[in-house]
């Protein structure tokens, strides 16, 4: 945690929130070691950060009372919409975090063949979980916009009526292990490279169909190298080049 | 496992290997679902690369015999050292994990002030289970090198005396949060961004004093962006910059 986010419910009057929250109180505490009269850096999701001055802290109800003073704009998000295939619920939460951190503002995760059915009843994918990994990952980046995070079930559908009208003067990439070009070699002609659409597959990779349908709509592969690095590490490799 | 990895010792003759691991017999069973006489990617420990072809399995005993053939040099590692903090386990397992997967061919593991003293007595940092982190990542990567881990406790020594006299016509940089330059700055210059020591610090970022004794010897310091990683991100984002 290098802000503390709070809700627009936290504030008690005009310029004072109450931290509830016993993860963030804990944080405050122990990890900070703050104390009344200590400032402390926080902001209020979706809007502006700042800082809150500790004005009590009750040991009792594991709450703090902060004055707070909001003053500056969370960094830029990223221009690009990750589509990211379903994976093991465990992967998904590191790629989610990565992919947050680094200012992607939209996350699509889609069906695709090599999925484990079972990956679908996670509670991962309930609202309140994804919610609570964005915070975290806003959290760790000093970032107060809560990206969106879509799920989509059906791959063609979404493929064809939802995305493919999107395309339009868009650049959208896959990254895939046998591409034949790399998103390294790119970097080398040192023109900016925007993505509109990136698409990772599961561990698996997509299938040629997959891959079709995407290529279809616009969709440009790419490979990393030779290495294949897990998801949630391709995905900081892969957005390192569009900063 | 995007291949198995295996030690000379698993030789029953010139050409035929027995693999005894549970873990890698689990994998080739219920992950590759393979039989007799279907062909998987191995790999010999720093050495080549190849093709593992099912001559038997034993269900009882859980062991799978291989005919191999060895014929390709695994990937091109990376010209950097890293020197990483020491940092709370659980994230120095992943911080190796991408480190060596992506191509690091020597980390060296460093004592800094922002580090829990209890961190130190971590079963992690037992050569079993480095060994066993790096096999997993080379496994991932398709890589055979065994990467070389080393250990210093004491950080002043460590960069005076041992650090020092390598710094000759080498480039070391430091990843800090604090810095006035960027990573991403470098980039866009195009010019190959060559780095033969890369120093990231712990979480709370290496103390002055710290980053004083790094400069003294040559070092120079560069930022992300505003938003803060997770040190096993700034890894990739970091590396990603350098192939």
């Amino acid at each position: 945690m290098n802000i503390i986010l709070f809700k627009k419910s936290a504030y008690i009057n005009k310029s004072e929130i109450i931290i509830k929250d016993k993860k963030k109180y804990k944080h405050i505490i122990k990890v900070l070691k703050a104390n009344i009269g200590d400032s402390i850096k926080i902001g209020l999701i979706n809007d502006l950060l700042g800082i809150g001055i500790i004005k009590n802290i009750d040991k009792t109800e594991k709450t703090i009372t902060l004055k707070v003073e909001l003053n500056k704009k969370a960094p830029k998000k990223l221009n690009t919409t990750l589509i990211l295939a379903m994976v093991r619920p465990k992967s998904l939460k590191k790629a989610l975090h990565v992919a947050i951190s680094m200012g992607i503002k939209e996350i699509i995760i889609i069906k695709t063949w090599k999925v484990d059915k079972s990956y679908w009843s996670s509670p991962l994918l309930l609202e309140e979980s994804l919610n609570e990994i964005s915070i975290e990952a806003l959290e760790q980046a000093k970032d107060t916009i809560m990206p969106k995070i879509i799920i989509k079930k059906l791959f063609k559908p979404f493929i064809e009526d939802e995305l493919s009208p999107l395309m339009n003067l868009k650049r959208g990439v896959i990254a895939h292990p046998i591409a034949q070009n790399s998103f390294f070699d790119i970097n080398n002609n040192a023109e900016p490279f925007n993505i509109d659409y990136l698409a990772i597959g599961p561990e698996g990779g997509f299938i040629d169909y997959e891959i079709n349908k995407f290529k279809n709509i616009g969709f440009e592969v790419f490979k990393l190298n030779e290495r294949i690095l897990r998801v949630e590490y391709a995905i900081p490799v892969i957005l390192s080049r569009l900063i």
